[in-house]
């Protein structure tokens, strides 16, 4: 029979010291030259990264000329980076997009569904708002997408199928960025009913750490190439509107808050999840070049053990002071309570997390 | 470094052909005489059974004789079995057996919640319904917990705690109906407030099959003693009343309504489940003697994956007809779609079945 596996890269909860459940967990820590330098379970997992693509299908329409000539500014890039929490600034912000690119709510291709955040969702039942495409979270995405097609001159209609001329421009930034043949990368359909590449870990750990050299490049005019100088002011972007990336309470918005645009992070549905470090002392003390890249993803998809696992791995890298960590403590220390608020079990990191070098 | 674990005991889902999440399933089959017939992964595996003791938490009170003192009818018995979905049927009742008890909801120990079905929780939040204690999920099992203090002469104050007589008579009822020894069972808090017992699933698959054995001998008047008697009540309960034992749509109601009082099925928080299904044909072909038990636990606590096993697990036992079971396809070709209805993924049921006969 098999034996419930204990392997070297779990985090168990427990309830009065009885296992309850466990969820496995694969992690990479790469630099900006790509090289692995941590690893929890299987940093080669072929990993669907989900919204965690958004800052590369960003720099797909970034580089059609799309968001120059929509006039799309800073916020705006953060938006299409975000699967924001469909608050009221980022429904607005998503409206404001589409009037610069001169489309509509009924020329975006993905559905309205609740709010990533309960909160929202029982306003709009309070309320009375049934939500639309443009609440959809990522809203912002499919807005920089529309002005990506315009750019090309190609059609609005259609702009989310895989052989749109924007979508096969994504797919060139994916590949180019992640440093993979196109073979090594494959493609399904996602929540929001765009293109979802899947590739190892350690690929997406290696582009956040690209996103993250690029910013450090184009603030010390070092950046070279047009390519490098998006990217940066991508990185740049995300990092200075935390706030349009997720949402209130929300573990991206509060990591880069307290981070202070020395990284960014961002989730991935069904608990992925990548972070791009800006080469400091820190980063060096770990043996990066460049940047350092991270990434993450919960075998069974589960959101609270990822954010748990992101604010462990933080510190036990130990990137950033304990004074930013702290704000991440929620997260970190999972409050196993129940619905009188008694503590029922613990939540416990009980991966290892290799050193290569 | 790990590879990704692809065991003999996984359900797989994929997107576009491309593994997404993996979830671990444990699962037993054994008879009324607590032979093992069948497994999944770990049977043995100690596990918290959580609401799934709850027809054992209600013997303990019928024992009592506090449920014929409160003059409980067999309505209420089910709603002492239940995990309900805090519809307006359900509070109600909750609120009658409290006058029955001749107590109040100040009087119960366990806190409010939102309902188990999101359309309920909506209502609330429309209607400005601030849920109290009453409105808890097992706010059917705290009202016979305060029927069984009262009977047993014991203060109403504190009878979910450990040491609390009624809560003894629990322990005692999970050990003799588990066949377990008080050594092998250990016991943390559960989400309700009240003590929760961990033991092997094959042992919560057996106390199933006693239920279901112990409704057939009531049934033919075989049953020889007061305990078994009680236990053939409280499966009749629930299999008549499967509305109480769970709410609209949900699969503890549907699985029961289908069999039409041939099983009963409880569902435990974190993704485990037992069935009792009374001697049959089917039964007998599969090897059980007297009666058929079945328990499940999915490894990370994932509801969604739990209903696709045991509809899949149904099937694969052919436990009831393809008619029967067809109330349970919802929940058995669970429909992978995104925000506008495309279907992007399957949910592959890849773990093997060990027939040990």
């Amino acid at each position: 029979m098999t034996r419930t596996t204990y392997g070297d890269n779990l985090v168990v909860t427990d309830r009065g010291g009885v296992v309850e459940n466990t969820h496995e967990i694969h992690a990479a820590v790469t630099d900006a030259d790509g090289r692995l330098l941590f690893y929890v379970g299987n940093p080669h997992r072929i990993t669907l990264i989900r919204s965690a693509a958004k800052p590369m299908q960003a720099l797909a329409v970034v580089e059609t000329g799309g968001a120059d000539q929509s006039s799309f500014d800073s916020v705006d890039l953060a938006l299409m980076c975000a699967s924001h929490s469909s608050e009221e600034r980022h429904v607005q912000r998503a409206r404001q997009m589409l009037v610069k690119v001169g489309a509509t709510e009924d020329d975006l291709r993905c559905g309205g569904q609740p709010s990533i955040t309960p909160q929202v969702t029982e306003g709009w039942w309070r309320d009375g708002v049934t939500p639309t495409a443009v609440y959809n979270c990522c809203s912002g995405k499919h807005a920089g997408m529309l002005a990506g097609a315009k750019a090309l001159g190609a059609p609005l209609t259609d702009y989310h199928l895989h052989d749109h001329p924007i979508q096969q421009r994504v797919k060139r930034a994916v590949e180019e960025v992640a440093r993979l043949p196109p073979s090594e990368i494959i493609w399904g359909i996602d929540g929001c009913n765009m293109p979802a590449p899947a590739y190892p870990l350690i690929s997406l750990s290696h582009s956040y750490a690209l996103f993250a050299k690029a910013s450090s490049d184009l603030g010390r005019d070092a950046a070279t190439t047009e390519r490098e100088r998006w990217m940066g002011r991508i990185y740049d972007a995300m990092a200075r509107h935390p706030e349009q990336v997720g949402g209130d309470g929300r573990f991206c918005t509060m990591l880069m808050e307290a981070f202070e645009g020395r990284l960014i992070g961002k989730l991935g549905a069904d608990a992925c999840y990548a972070i791009g470090v800006k080469e400091s002392e820190e980063t060096r003390r770990l043996g990066a070049r460049g940047a350092l890249g991270l990434a993450v993803k919960v075998g069974d998809g589960n959101y609270s053990i990822l954010y748990a696992v992101l604010a462990h791995l933080l510190e036990q890298l130990r990137i950033g002071s304990s004074g930013e960590r702290e704000a991440l403590k929620a997260f970190h220390e999972l409050k196993m309570v129940n619905s009188v608020g008694v503590q029922t079990g613990t939540v416990n990191f009980q991966y290892k997390l290799h050193s290569v070098l």
